[in-house]
């Protein structure tokens, strides 16, 4: 049986999920970043051969989802959910793919925060014994979710510097109940936390709070000194959030010295995103890629990934309302 | 450890998680229609002392939150997790309601199927070992949903016989590993059927046929005779699709006498829903209310819910793609 003490937000897997394989596919422009021989497919342009980006986003996340089962000849069926999600209204990427692979389906929203929860939750049905595989996937575009949360990008409108680029590309991780590989060891669901930010231009402001909280509770639940990990990774909170999320963790005697954030790490300076990546696709393909690589190479043996979902809505914006945010965490480590 | 077998969709719970308290909030409409005396609130307008729809509707799902919890005398700080979805973009509701309680939060999105949804996965984290209590709502405003989806509702659209009326409702369970009350025992997780319906006021056609796939796979998982429930309800298909699942069953030689809709039972016929009531709220309230209340006086002993979600999206409709759904069952029993 699982662990996990009332009043914590930390559990503890008793027979940590296996991550078997990973499978990425990313656009152009990550596909000219820092991490761009990590990913297993890079797009030659934003529509992947389709008439909508829409349509091109569904099409990139069931690629993700089918290579990873390929890499470890895992016919579909072998499979007991999908768990996915993305920033479309309705999930429509998530659902239309599923469509497409015809699995049991879990539907999951938790804006940029998606890809961790998909592997909490999927990582809590393999342990529990509700599934010995599942498949835990998450995507973004960058031209479907400015012009539905923002503008359109034909519009070409100046973005301020401290606003970051949401991120065209979708992840998909296998978890099994046995096999080789970095295992989920832990997990902390997030509570809603909101200071007020109204800038949907600053989602990193936004989110800092959210995901401090659950790094400060994931470290207390647990007692675990701050240099436990080889790597804290946030995802994604851009330059702004994660000098703010530094500030708040220092504040509480949390000195993490490696701390980094998947969205600064996807893109070079020089690629003018402004403060960085973000969307559901930057944490999977991060973790999908350049982390998952390390781990299976040995070079990362214990790693803290706390996904950050900004709960941006325009409605509620237009209505006054503030910007709502969450963070989730998964630990992965080679035991 | 639970039971579930490889290629099977159902699971079956190994330690049962008890049901121990609803509460529901509905609007006026819902509150004059046959189930009227089993809602916890009806409210007196559909704004709820708010100034807009959507603040309506994440007041009620808060009151229905904060109302489940206190009809058994649970602070909130003793739930592990709240589970929630809502119809609305970024599932707002669910979001901001949560943001108020402050619990860790799953968002789930499933359309109309989401009750049933957080009710499995809330079951799979208590037996599982990673919760003792959790909290799975779901919210719907018709309102909200029909200017989201269709046409704003102060536009007087006339809509089609078979359109169905999305309830302005919010329900709230509390799930416990012990104490009393039905028992949650098994799940079947749908998965997405789509057979090319494209009319988005056809709902009940969209959705009858992944519900008939998640009612046939449940049985034959399980392998129990077709009179086993004393009640299977479907949530909420209407007349319509209600008729096409029942034609849809009994070609599989499947022959269920006791086979109602919660979208059919929640309004009159002389309230001119047409087909009757959709929405995240429907099954919400129709579960938490009329059917707790019979399981509670030990009217009804076993009953299969089978969630329906029809996962539209103007976006994908008007970009020429169909109309997925998915189908998700809990079965609750007094063992």
């Amino acid at each position: 049986m699982a662990e996990k003490k009332v009043g914590n937000q930390t559990v503890v897997f008793k027979n940590p999920p296996v991550v078997l394989a990973g499978y990425t596919v990313v656009g152009p422009k990550e596909g000219a970043g820092p991490l761009k021989d990590t990913f297993d497919l890079v797009l030659k342009d934003t529509y992947n051969g389709e008439k909508s980006w829409e349509k091109a986003e569904m099409k990139m996340l069931e690629t993700s989802m089918r290579g990873a089962a390929n890499k470890v000849n895992i016919p579909l069926e072998c499979i007991d959910y999908s768990l996915a999600g993305d920033l479309l209204n309705q999930l429509v990427c998530s659902n239309f793919a599923s469509r497409q692979i015809g699995l049991p389906f879990i539907g999951l929203y938790g804006a940029c925060s998606t890809m961790a929860l998909s592997i909490a939750l999927g990582a809590m049905l393999i342990d529990g014994g509700f599934a010995t595989k599942v498949l835990c996937s998450a995507s973004s575009h960058h031209n479907t979710a400015e012009r539905q949360y923002r503008l359109p990008t034909e519009q070409g409108n100046q973005r301020p510097l401290y606003a970051q680029w949401t991120v065209t590309g979708a992840g998909s991780l296998v978890l099994s109940d046995a096999g080789n590989g970095p295992k989920v060891t832990t997990a902390t669901i997030g509570r809603i936390v909101d200071f007020g930010e109204t800038d949907a231009n600053n989602m990193g402001a936004a989110m800092a709070p959210a995901v401090a909280d659950t790094i400060i509770n994931h470290f207390n639940d647990l007692n675990r000194p701050s240099d436990y990990y080889d790597l804290v990774v946030t995802g994604d909170l851009g330059t702004v959030g994660l000098q703010l999320v530094s500030d708040i963790i220092r504040k509480s005697n949390l000195n993490i010295k490696n701390l980094n954030d998947c969205g600064v790490m996807i893109y070079k300076p020089e690629q003018d995103t402004h403060a960085g990546g973000s969307g559901c696709g930057c944490s999977a393909v991060v973790l999908g890629g350049y982390i998952l690589n390390q781990m299976f190479k040995g070079e990362l043996k214990r790693v803290l990934l706390i996904g950050s979902g900004c709960l941006h809505s325009p409605t509620t914006a237009l209505q006054g309302e503030t910007l709502p945010s969450i963070g989730h965490a998964i630990s992965l480590e080679y035991i």
